[in-house]
């Protein structure tokens, strides 16, 4: 498969809502859910730049999560319509940082923030550097 | 690997904790999740006749579910203790039907019960013959 | 809150997207998922209507999922395009039963076929009457 | 309901199998999973204090998570042994910190660590002071 050749996009919004599954019996959405939809968010990140992240496995490389930090300054309820921004904030040799802001469409307050760490893996499970596309223009160091 | 050379547990019952994230905001357990515990169920009734799933896998032996069916009586409520019952009803050549019971502890009420059919599977994802050891001696046919 | 005065949709198509978080180590969606699409289902069938899911519980009316019925022919795999029909296949007086099938977008392969039958509970838990605008103009008994 | 006097036990463990359901296509434990296991962690840490969360939950105490930290060392496997050990690593007014660290049993391979901030509420949802008894008799502050 073909790379893009460099990344262009380094910020990208997708909307969601809240399952009904997705939700606890606090009346809320699960803490655990916050973190799937940050996968989303890095995922259609990806595909704004020209890339499935399906194709990136088919190709042998693959990125796993190593560190996932989130703040939960709101709860987010069921059904609502929520915009998740997620931008890349840092890359180095063999890992890409993510960060990610969670609000409710149509007003600005903050339901969540956070930031992820991704790890660059081989076919055989060792670390590897990150193609090259990746790399910002601008390089910023994890 | 070795299978075992029959199967002679028939029905296997496990202990089970509803946990919170598996609640939602109607303050019970979530449908979607007792198809998760069916499959403990039968992991575990599999493992009782002395092999791990795992196993099967790893000898390029897979089982994927074709159909699943489940009546909900009565809500189970986070952090009970609950007790399912896992038999296998029926087997064909490349088939296998699981029931299922679940209950309360402690007293008799029956929450749910469901049944599953099974397709037995090869590494390249053709439909074969299930292994041997799995036939029960009095064969019942799904 | 306002009902609607009478369902006209009786059939809806939503576009889906398996996540990651969604597959198995089998390489394919996890057979435990299709309940929550189905679910989705529902809730877009009903907002056609006219009404959000949200607004009925708000208004004292609650549907549980008493019976769940799947069939899969045929493996939903990751970032798939997916639509899921679902449509209002009887009413009766307490119940609704739905049917679903799933197929992959741009051919015709149907991945799952399915039904769930809801009942209609109050706020106390018991057993009531659907609202009245959800019998269809001719009716068809579960 | 009546509350423990002190809390005596200040770290826990807790044993755990990685369910098939848990797994993603990556053929390792989905990282979503981990906030799950936690809370589980939490839980029991508690119970063995002498006290259900959900008991909590009807005297109108509620306990919401606001921050929560994960490393991922090493990937867990579907049907592994784990071991899970919760501590309390910090209580401030109306907060509590929790930290974890998860083993595969047999060998002190960590595949895990993490922490979390819960935050108490009321049952308007309203931050309010943690029950006294759960003041370690040396407090730490977050």
């Amino acid at each position: 498969m073909e790379f893009p050749e460099r990344i262009t996009v380094v910020s990208h919004s997708i909307k969601l809502k809240a399952r009904y599954s997705e939700t606890d019996q606090g009346g809320v959405v699960h803490h655990s859910v916050y973190p799937v939809w940050f996968e989303m968010g890095r995922t259609e990140l990806l595909r704004a730049n020209g890339l499935a992240y399906k194709d990136l496995e088919g190709a042998g490389v693959f990125f796993v999560v190593a560190e996932l930090n989130v703040k939960y300054r709101q709860a987010a309820r069921y059904d609502e319509e929520l915009e998740l921004e997620t931008w890349c904030s840092g890359v180095s040799a063999s890992r890409i940082e993510h960060s990610y802001k969670l609000v409710r469409c149509g007003n600005d307050a903050v339901l969540a923030e956070g930031s992820s760490v991704l790890a660059c893996l081989d076919g055989d499970g060792k670390v590897c550097r990150i193609p090259e596309f990746m790399y910002p223009s601008e390089e910023t160091i994890v």
